[in-house]
Formats: structure tokens, sequence, C-alpha cells
């Protein structure tokens, strides 16, 4: 699993001259989509099928700050997935330095058009084959 | 028609100490969206009943800067609408000085369900007559 | 201390159909700014003298969906603060029906204009007894 | 001139299904920076040296519409620029099927320290160079 890499870029930027914590919320997203799709679980495809995978909670510990133009490598691990929740966690660093700005979790359902959870495992096994082999390389 | 007021958030800012650009647009949507509503076209029950107004153009003159923790007032008004096009435009001002913030104008289509455009008169005359008077009372 | 409201734009929704999560993170902050300006801690007077409060670390639990055109209320209540280091938490409800959306945390410590860690109580005494005051009226 | 690559994100869809439109105008921001990287003069460096740069104004026209995944070119090309005020064209398109997405328009100009307008001929020769050579390969 390659890290995402992100540039931070001057609309993230706040007043305080550091790029604004909401948006390491942000990249956490980008950095768990683009890890789907390296395991093959495009999330694009997911949604498509008719399965949603809301935020269930949020963590970020911010360690150090992050300026305009630096570039950050976002690194996903899933610390949990039993087929109907899936749990990650995300360490973010200076793509340069290597230097840690920040750590995070999420967890996560997931949903069908009703709005209704589901059983990735019953309902898309494709999908939680992914997962499995996702979770088995961490380990 | 009275003019949306908007504190301007820490979040809205960026490193040269003052409100990003990008947000303007933002705010010039939330301005549209309460003037549909006070002039009886809710926007949620127009998206409701399958229509959507998306973005054609849109276009902002940026006069004076505004800081983290003022007020802005966003007065939004019609110039021209004939069942197809609606054109808006915006005027943001300092809530306290009335000094002028910046201008704006956009333009916006209505689609159906199946990203047709349609003409509002025909499709939705309730919605059109409250545009039809909107844009009278500016003249 | 009265709640926080903010009624979900537009601009806040997603393409699943609900307001992003990330803009929770961003009312919290919205919600601690006002809430320290009732209290007579105004944060922009607070910058100005010197002082930025950065976030430490954040936690957000999702209970149910925001949609667009709702308005939420967010109450601020201090869970710690000993002069060198605030946590607070946040419980986002609906403004109309009162169903719990969110409950949040954060920490925060305070810096100098050479980004280094003062003591509040030290340093800003008139900040510092705002914060016990409103630290009281939570116990 | 290389244009600017961006794979559209989640966080930047709405409620529509589609990429909203105020992204657009960040979009264009983070172009127009790695276009002045690419030309030589580092915005960060820019500011470093007490010179900023904001929008005068800020025009798009919206064609077709992007969706979450897609990756969108955006090309920078000066209309003007005369040492005091630069003008910008930018034009949007589908980075696989070339189709266009978007145009726009933005102006600058460049303050100091204190506010005031300066000549960038004057006072940041290197940066007038580098401007005047891109203006140059457009022509």
């Amino acid at each position: 699993m390659k890290p995402y890499k992100h540039k931070a870029q001057y609309y993230e930027t706040d007043q305080m001259g550091i790029i604004h914590h909401s948006n390491y919320i942000r990249w956490m997203e980008s950095a768990r989509i683009d890890a789907m799709n390296q395991m093959g679980n495009d999330y694009r495809k997911m949604e498509e099928s008719g399965i949603v995978s809301p935020v269930l909670d949020i963590r970020c510990e911010y360690k150090s700050m992050v300026h305009f133009d630096e570039t950050v490598a976002v690194l996903v691990q899933i610390k949990q997935y039993n087929g109907i929740k899936l749990q990650l966690s995300y360490t973010i660093t200076d793509n340069v330095t290597g230097e840690l700005r920040a750590q995070g979790e999420s967890s996560h359902c997931f949903l069908n058009k009703r709005n209704r959870p589901v059983s990735l495992k019953r309902t898309c096994p494709d999908f939680h084959d992914a997962f499995e082999k996702w979770a088995e390389k961490i380990d």
C-alpha cells in the first residue's frame, strides 16, 4: 500500500499561517479512497453498486504543523474489519523529512440505498474479500 | 428582500490574514438560497420536486478585504429572468460600516432529473410566478 | 452559555446527500469561538494580543445525519482547564427536534508569537479568569 | 507550461452529485501557483519576500460537469501583465477525454507588507522578468 501524497494548498491555510486542522480530516478521506482503490475496491464503483460507507467517528491528533506548499504522505492501515464495520488508522508525515504531522483514526459502516446497515460479507463478497486481504497484510 | 448576513469564520481565513476569496462564491450561494426562500421558492422543495439549478457562470469583483469575525450583508437581485435562465447580482457590504466588499453575478438554468434543461414557466408555474414577482420588485 | 446555531449550507453537502463530516469539525470551531466570545474572551482580541490557541486533538462521533437547510445547535462545555491546556466537549443537536447529531471533543494549548507554549494564568490573567469562571459553571 | 492536474475529491462533491462550483475557483488558485512555480516564481518565496498577490476579480464559465474521481487538467495562460497588474486565463478540461469543463479568468495586483500596491518591475525585478518571459511565451 503506497501512502497518499498531498501538496498543502494555499486555500487550506488559515490566518495562523498554517494549514487549518479541518483539512486533515479531508486528507484522511482522500487517502482512504486512494487506499481502497489500490487494494481493488474502487469507491466510486462501490457507491454505484448501491453501497455507501459513512463515517461513524473520527479522531485526529495534531503533532506538528503543516505549512503551505509542503507535501504530506498519508499512510492508511486497517485496524479492524469484521464485514460490518471498518476501522482505519492514518499516519500523516512530511513527505521530505518524514517528521510526524498527525495521527488519526476513523470508523465506518456500510449502508444500502435505503440507509440500512449491511454486511459486506453477504451483500458484496468481492468488496469483502478485498478488505480481508488488506486487513491480513497489516497483521 | 432582506440581505443575507454572514459572520466570517476562522476556517474561512487564509495566511494572508483575510477571508479567502473562494468563500465569497459560497456566500453568494447561501444568499441566493436565502433570497429564494424569502420570496417563497424554497430551494429544498424545488430540488425535492426534481428541479436543480446549477451555476452556468459566476463572477466576483473584490473591492475591499473581509477579516475574521466581521459580518457581511449580501443583497441578491434579479438581473434577468425569462423562465429558462436566471441572472442574479450580488452586493456584499460590511454589515456595520456599509463599506462595499464585493460585487458579484451568477447565471443559472433549470434541469430536470435527467439533466435536461426545462422551462420553469411550463414545468413549475408556481416557482416561475415567484421568480416573476421577485424580478418585478427590482425594476 | 447559549448554543451556537448553524444552518447547514448547500456547499456543505456531499453526493451522499448529507452534510460532509468534515464540516462538523468547522462548526465545532465556530461554536468554540462563539462560546469564548460569550464568556468575554474575544478570540480575535486574544490573537491580536499575541496568543493563538491551536488544536492539539479532535474527536467527533456521528450519531445521525444532518441534511441541507436543517439548523443545528452546538453546545460547548469545558471538560478541563488548567491554565495551560483547555479541553472542550461539543453536543450537536437538531435545533427543532433536539435529536442528537454528533458528540465531539477538542484539546487546545496556548502559544505566543514565537510558537512557544505559554501559561495563560501567568501571561494573560484576564483570559485565564474568564476560562476559570466558565469551567466553574459547568461543574 | 504543463497544465495542473487535480483528481476531484469526494469532499468536493455536493448533493447534486457533481463537484461544487466553488471548488473550480480553488483549482484555479492551485493551478496559478503551480504555473508560477514552473516559470521560476515560487509563490511561497514571493510571500516570504513580503509580496502578496490578492485576487481583484474572478470569473468562471461552467461548460460541463465534473464528477467525483475524475481528473481535470487546468491550463493557465497570461492574458496581460504590465508590472502592476496580472491577468490570467484558465482552461479546465477532462484529463482523459479533453472535453472542456470550464473557462475562467482572474486579475491580481501586488501588495507589500503594508498592503500598498507595488510595481513588481521596480521592487522585484526577478519576479517581474519571469512574468515577462511567461507572457511572451503565450503570444
